[in-house]
């Protein structure tokens, strides 16, 4: 009998690119890994999931000094965008993406601003509902 | 024979506005959703506590130019302020509110600077009790 | 037979005292009560870990201000700084530190720069593989 698939649950309130790359270099490996991964953006992290959002993220303003040079290594290091690994994740089949409704009717985004790699807009309860079920559960 | 009730616990170590909605929308839908919910405020979030102290929360400083214009479509949206949104979970009957006892010494806070609902002062230890049999634990 | 041993599994991405505090007194209660404690630094959180790091944390720029009142406070309290609790942690046996090798290559940081007490250089698997089986999962 196969082993039951474990289970990564984060809920996304943050939209600066230190945290993202967190949270999707923690994806990306849990997909990597045959996890099921289920990502919430609520708040500031709804906000990425806005088309062009992900590309505008910057660090927060303790590190505002360090955005520069940070952008410039990993691009000397050819590291993936937040969006390239976003779509590596989406590629896989193993990731789940939410976006918190009430935070889009506060910020007043609607659907068809989204990018489509969303697959769910949802209150708390879908994902709480996702989260109980889950063997790690994080908040970023 | 009835179902285990789901648990959900949070250490709110936090004190801004944007932190504390997406805590308060988790512990509402929560207890809605008939979980029992336990938060544990630290550091920060210990200071919201005070009284007086959830009416003065704002956003950090690199959403601070956000501050004003999000008040002011919360209160368009009559949408409830946190404190409002804590009674309403106290009243459910599932919710449980920890002070963190160190971080009271720590900021010279007493029991009677406390709003009434907390529950319980306390250390970690007690906490992480709690925590090791939940079913969701985060950290905002 | 004797009970499994309860599991903490941090993972630390910030570095300022504010959130050090914060998880190394969950690590000192958790240890102390015999729970296995395992902290992932990544991101500014590895930077802590550079000889001199733990040293050189403030305060993020919301609370900026109240940094020398409160490491003045913490002096007169003759609280032990971040650096003795992760020693005595280290020193209960129950806690392993893992440095987050991306954010290593990232920042040009080399095994030799780190604080002896790290326990192992990994990536994200590692430490998923800790916290899919651990009884609390937080991120900082």
């Amino acid at each position: 009998m196969p082993e039951k698939k474990k289970k990564l649950a984060i809920i996304v309130h943050s939209g600066t690119l230190d945290k993202l790359y967190c949270v999707f270099i923690l994806g990306s490996t849990a997909t990597s890994m045959g996890m099921e991964t289920h990502l919430y953006f609520t708040f500031w992290g709804l906000n990425v999931l806005v088309k062009g959002g992900l590309e505008k993220a910057g660090l927060p303003s303790t590190y505002k000094h360090m955005e520069e040079p940070l952008k410039k290594k990993l691009k000397e290091m050819k590291y993936p965008t937040p969006y390239e690994m976003l779509r590596r994740m989406k590629a896989s089949g193993s990731l789940k993406i939410y976006a918190c409704s009430p935070t889009m009717k506060m910020f007043g985004v609607k659907k068809e601003d989204l990018i489509p790699e969303v697959d769910n807009i949802a209150g708390a309860s879908t994902f709480l509902d996702v989260a109980s079920d889950a063997d790690i559960t994080l908040l970023v």
